[in-house]
C-alpha cells in the first residue's frame, strides 16, 4: 500500500438525457437527467481507482467543484497513508474547518466526498485483487471498525458493540458465501410503474418482468389518489397478490396526508410504503408508521448522515433502512449505517437505479449479509434496468437477485466512449442540445 | 410593484481575512475567514435589491455558482409577479425540479437560495420605502401567510393556527413599537471569549464590554475541560454572578459526552449551553435536556430548515431557538420558524455575528416582538463586533441593546469600496496571497 502514491485526479460532469423518456419520473422528481459528478483517481502502479456521486443533471457542477477541492485530501498521497486509518481520512472530508460550515455532512459537499471516498475503496480493492464485498468481509473486525467514524452516534451504538455485531457475524460465514454465490442476492424492479408510464406500458413491463422472474415490484405513487389506486390496481392485476409490491411516494405528502393516503392505498397491500413525507421528518415519519400499523415505512435514500439514520432507527420511524451509496461519505459511512441497522435489528434494502446505484450497493448488501446482518431474511435490492452498458462490469442479474461480482473493485468504472459522449456540455449527446 | 422590473442579477465572492486574527475562532471552526456570497439584483427603477449568504471561505464560490444558477427564477421578473405569491417563489428555488437532489432545502443550495430570497425582500422593503421589520409588521395576517410555506409543518402548525397568532398579536402593537423605539431590542455579546484569546485579552475585552452596558455575554467552550472552566472562571470573576453567561461548544460533543461536560460547566451557572453536540442530533439535545435539567440547551445556526426546526420544537430538544437569517431559505422560511417558535411557547434568539447576520436578524427579532411573541423577556439577539464597517447602514447598539433601525431596505448592503476590497481571489485584499 505504502509504495502506491495516488499521482492524479480528474472528475467529469456526466449527464445521461434520459428526462427525454420520462424515465424515473415519478412524484417529485418530474424530469431527471441521471447524471453523476465521476472521480477517477490516477497511481503511479497503472491501477486507477473510480467512484461517482448520483445526481439529477442542473448542480452537478457543483458536486464536480466540490470534489475538485476536496481532492486535496487525496492526491499526492500514498493508498497506505489513508487506508491505515480511515477515520481520519474521512473526517478530513467532512470536516475541513471551511467547507464543514456549507453542511456539516449534508448537501453538494458530502456528495461529494462520497464519490471520493467509494473512489479509494475501489482503488483498495483492486489493489487487493478482490471485489469490495470480499475485501470488506475479509476485513478484521478490528481494522474494519477502524473506518467508521463513531463521532455522534456513540450514544446509540458504541465501538465495542459494532465489534460484537461483526464477531458473532463470523459464524457460518463459509457457508453463507456458498449460498450468496449460487441464489445471488433478491432484488426487486422498479422499471415497471414510473409516473410516465401509459397503462400499456406498465402492463407489457410487468409481464415481461415476471417472465425475468421478478417476485418484487414497486410502483410510483403521490399523484391524484384515484389514479394512484387505479396504476396500482393493475399492477396488482398483473403480478397477483402473491408477489410483492411496494408504494413509493417520493416526499410528495405532509405529514397528515401521508397518513390519508397510505391508508388508502393500504388496500394494495404494499409490502412497504416508501419516502411518504419530507425525508428530514424523523418524527413524521414515526407518526404515519404509528397510525398506520398496517403498512410498513421505508426511507433513506435522502437520509444525508449515519447522525440521520441513527435517530431514525431510535425513534422507531422506519420499518426499511434504504441506504444510498453516494449521499452519505460513500463506504465509511454507510459501514456505520449497516451496523447501527443490525444494531437496531432493522433490515437493509438500499436505494438503486440512477447511475451506478445498483453496481455500488449490490456489494453493500452482501457484505451486510456475510458480516453483519447474517441475513437475506425481508431484503431486497433494488434494481432498475437503465443505463448498466455504460460500466465496464455491469451487474448480473438473474432470475429477479444479482449474482455475485466477482472483478476487483466497487464495480463503478465507466468505459471511455461513454464518459466521453456523456460529459457535459461538450460530449456528442449534449452538443447541438439548447 | 408590477411596473418594477427586475432587469440583472450580480453575485460576488466575497471574503474577509478574518482568520489572520483569530476572529471567530471557536472548538470546531478554527480559522474562518468570514464570507459571504452576495447578491444584487438590478432593476428598471433605479432601485437594487441586495442579498447575502454567510459563508466561512473556502466553498463560498459554490454558493455563487448555485445562486447564479437559481437568478434565472428572478432576473427578468416583476417585483408583483413575485411578491404576489411568496410562498410559490420560494418553492421556484427550493422545489427546481432537478437542483432538489442535491438537498432537498440544505447546505449549498438552499444557503443560494436564502441570499437570493433575502435580497427580493430587501427589495420589496426599498420599494415600500420602509425597514423590513415594518414591512413585515404592517402586512396584513393573510398576506403575511402566504409567504410561508405550510407544507411538510402543517401537523405542528396549520395556517389557521399561524392566523391566530398573528391576530391576536395585533393588540398592543403601537405600544410594543413605542417600547422598542425607546429601549432598542435586547442583545449579549460573542465578543470576549472567542477561543484564540489569551486571559489578558478575555479581561480586557469583558471590562470594556461592561462599560459599554452589556449584560449578557457569551464564552467558547470545548475545548481542554480544565481549560473551558478556567476560561469561564475568568469570565464570570470579571462580569460577576448577576449577568449572564452562556457556553457554545459548536457541536464539539457526542451525546454522551456532551452530558457529561453540560453537567461540568454548570458550575459556571451558564444561561444557556449552545450546540452541545450536533445539529442535525434531535433526539440526542432532547436527551442530554432531559438527563440536565440545570442548564437549559439553544441550537439552530446550523439548522437546516422549518421541518428540522418542527421536529426539535415537538421533540423538546431546546429551550432557545437560534435561527439564522440565510442557512434557510429566507425571511419566508424564518417567518415559518418564527410562528412554530410562538406555538411551542419558545424563545427565539438568532444566531448572528459572521459578517451581515447582526444587520440582518434585528429586523427578525423586532418583528417578532411587535407581530409574534410580543415579548422580549428571555429574548437576546447575538452581537459580535466585526466587520460592520463595510456596511451602508451597520447596526446601532447602545447600551447593550439594538437600537431600531429606519433606513428602508434589510440592512444588508454593503459599501461598493469593501466589494471591491474583499473580492475573492482578486481583491486588493487578497492579491498577493498564496
Amino acid at each position: 500500500m505504502n509504495e502506491i502514491l495516488i499521482t492524479g485526479f480528474r472528475v467529469i460532469d456526466l449527464r445521461f438525457p434520459t428526462s427525454r423518456e420520462h424515465i424515473g419520473s415519478d412524484a417529485v422528481n418530474k424530469d431527471p437527467d441521471y447524471s453523476a459528478a465521476y472521480c477517477v483517481l490516477e497511481t503511479n502502479a497503472g491501477l486507477t481507482g473510480h467512484g461517482l456521486t448520483f445526481t439529477l443533471g442542473r448542480g452537478t457542477d457543483l458536486v464536480v467543484q466540490a470534489a475538485k477541492y476536496l481532492s486535496r485530501y487525496v492526491v499526492n498521497r500514498s493508498l497506505g497513508s489513508i487506508t491505515d486509518d480511515l477515520c481520519a481520512f474521512s473526517r478530513q472530508l467532512t470536516e475541513d474547518t471551511q467547507f464543514r460550515w456549507l453542511g456539516p455532512e449534508k448537501g453538494v459537499i458530502h456528495l461529494a466526498a462520497g464519490a471520493l471516498i467509494n473512489a479509494v475503496w475501489d482503488l483498495y480493492a483492486r489493489v487487493e485483487k478482490k471485489p469490495l464485498w470480499q475485501l470488506l468481509s475479509d476485513l478484521e473486525p478490528r481494522h474494519l471498525l477502524k473506518a467508521v467514524d463513531f463521532r455522534y452516534i456513540d450514544d446509540a451504538l458504541s465501538p465495542d458493540e459494532a465489534r460484537e455485531i461483526l464477531e458473532q457475524a463470523r459464524s457460518g460465514k463459509a457457508d453463507r458465501l456458498a449460498r450468496l454465490k449460487e441464489t445471488g442476492y433478491p432484488a426487486y424492479t422498479t422499471s415497471v410503474g414510473w409516473f410516465g408510464y401509459s397503462e400499456e406500458k406498465i402492463r407489457r413491463l410487468c409481464h415481461e418482468a415476471l417472465a425475468e422472474g421478478w417476485t418484487h415490484f414497486k410502483l410510483k405513487v403521490g399523484g391524484d389518489p384515484a389514479e394512484d389506486l387505479r396504476r396500482g390496481r393493475i399492477v396488482r392485476e398483473e403480478i397477483g397478490w402473491t408477489n410483492k409490491l411496494m408504494v413509493d411516494a417520493n416526499q410528495k405528502w405532509g405529514v397528515l396526508e401521508a397518513i390519508d393516503r397510505t391508508r388508502q392505498l393500504a388496500e394494495l397491500k404494499p409490502w412497504w410504503m416508501e419516502e411518504p413525507t419530507n425525508p428530514d421528518d424523523i418524527l413524521g415519519h414515526a407518526r404515519i408508521r404509528h397510525e398506520v400499523p398496517a403498512v410498513r415505512i421505508a426511507t433513506g435514500e435522502h437520509c444525508h448522515n449515519r447522525v440521520m439514520f441513527k435517530q431514525f432507527l431510535q425513534a422507531k420511524a422506519l420499518d426499511v433502512v434504504q441506504l444510498d451509496s453516494c449521499r452519505v461519505a460513500g463506504v465509511n459511512e454507510n459501514l456505520a449505517i449497516l451496523l447501527l441497522a443490525a444494531k437496531f435489528n432493522t433490515p437493509v434494502c438500499p436505494h438503486a437505479g440512477g447511475v451506478g446505484l445498483c453496481e455500488y450497493v449490490q456489494h453493500l448488501s452482501m457484505f451486510d449479509f456475510l458480516s453483519v446482518s447474517t441475513t437475506m431474511e425481508d431484503r431486497v435490492i433494488e434494481f432498475v434496468d437503465h443505463l448498466h452498458e455504460h460500466f465496464v462490469t455491469p451487474v448480473h442479474i438473474r432470475n429477479g437477485h444479482y449474482q455475485v461480482p466477482s472483478e476487483a473493485g466497487y464495480s463503478i468504472e465507466i468505459r471511455e466512449e461513454s464518459l466521453n459522449r456523456f460529459a457535459y456540455p461538450q460530449g456528442e449527446a449534449w452538443s447541438g442540445q439548447a
